[in-house]
């Protein structure tokens, strides 16, 4: 049917390169798209190519950037000797968000994963390794997904650095604010059990 | 956090426009392209700009088309007596896709709301009502949605158009193929009684 309207057909076929977007869902998008005045599609379109055009990867701890280094590497009044070791730009976001980490960061992008072909050479794990041989790192807080692949992360990254005397430390498990015990999965309840701390 | 990555801010923003999409599911889309290669981006962007560019509403039925009038209108294989009236192209889309519908159509681009201030004058019914003075068209298919906007609007047309002579007919209330009974709200078994038919 759309076969008819050519740069319609087209933009759906890119639309639904999104993940989690189907057929269905671009099509919405882009009748929405039809109905904006063409200079809210130009400042979409513009905004698409100035994301590429305006930004790259910090060469200090691979975030995202529009400058370089980041604002978070060149800002002086954070901690030097802590480094946080997230999978992606969006979990270095979420650990900014709680406002409770002061130190620096470094960008994966990635986690391991043998089954997917994904090494250590396809992260930036070297990259790591270079900056703490730099000195001056004391402890790495390695914040990977508590997933197999992150876990699994995890666990490659204490290897690594255990020989260089540096602390490495991870995320928290436990029971996540809010919930109620009933609903948590058996799984946490004893990662949560197994870490229980003394209230006083 | 994102006030540090300032095209990158500016593309969530417009994502957000979308409707449907918050400011989570948009970083997500602006993080997946940050991570397509610049051509793909560029693609993207070409294709959104393109749409606008390329496609306008069909003189005559008012669909989206690229050449004016539309295929179906230009379609001489098609009913001229017959039109069938939607709200939406999508709408169109939907019922070409049902296979069973071969006259020709007219997109009204909304439905009746007077508590949101879309009268007659806001749709194409002025235009509809064009087309049926000039002649040659006998029934009038309304495919209005089965809201109380789309219902309204049935009636209005009705309205309009039974001094004119022409038959108006209405898309049948009933259930849908393949449901189960048990899970059919009361409202559409109540319509699906009154519309009851024989079998043989």
């Amino acid at each position: 049917m759309l076969d008819s309207i050519p740069s319609f057909a087209r933009l759906v076929a890119e639309l639904t390169k999104f993940p989690g977007i189907g057929s269905k869902t671009a099509a919405r998008l882009a009748f929405f798209l039809l109905r904006q005045s063409s200079a809210d599609t130009e400042a979409l379109a513009e905004a698409i190519l100035d994301l590429k055009r305006n930004t790259r990867f910090c060469s200090v701890c691979h975030h995202i950037t529009e400058a370089d280094p980041c604002r978070i590497c060149s800002d002086p009044a954070r901690d030097d000797r802590l480094v946080c070791v997230v999978e992606t730009p969006q979990d270095l976001l979420a650990v900014e968000r709680s406002h409770s980490f002061r130190g620096r960061y470094h960008v994966l992008h990635g986690a391991l994963s043998p089954l997917d072909g994904i090494g250590p050479k396809d992260l930036k794990i070297p990259q790591l390794m270079d900056r703490l041989r730099q000195g001056g790192i004391e402890e790495v807080l390695v914040a990977t997904n508590f997933t197999v692949e992150g876990d699994a992360t995890a666990l490659y990254l204490a290897r690594q650095i255990e020989t260089t005397g540096i602390r490495i430390t991870r995320l928290a498990y436990g029971i996540p604010m809010g919930s109620e015990l009933e609903y948590i999965d058996e799984a946490t309840v004893n990662r949560a059990i197994e870490g229980r701390r003394n209230i006083l």
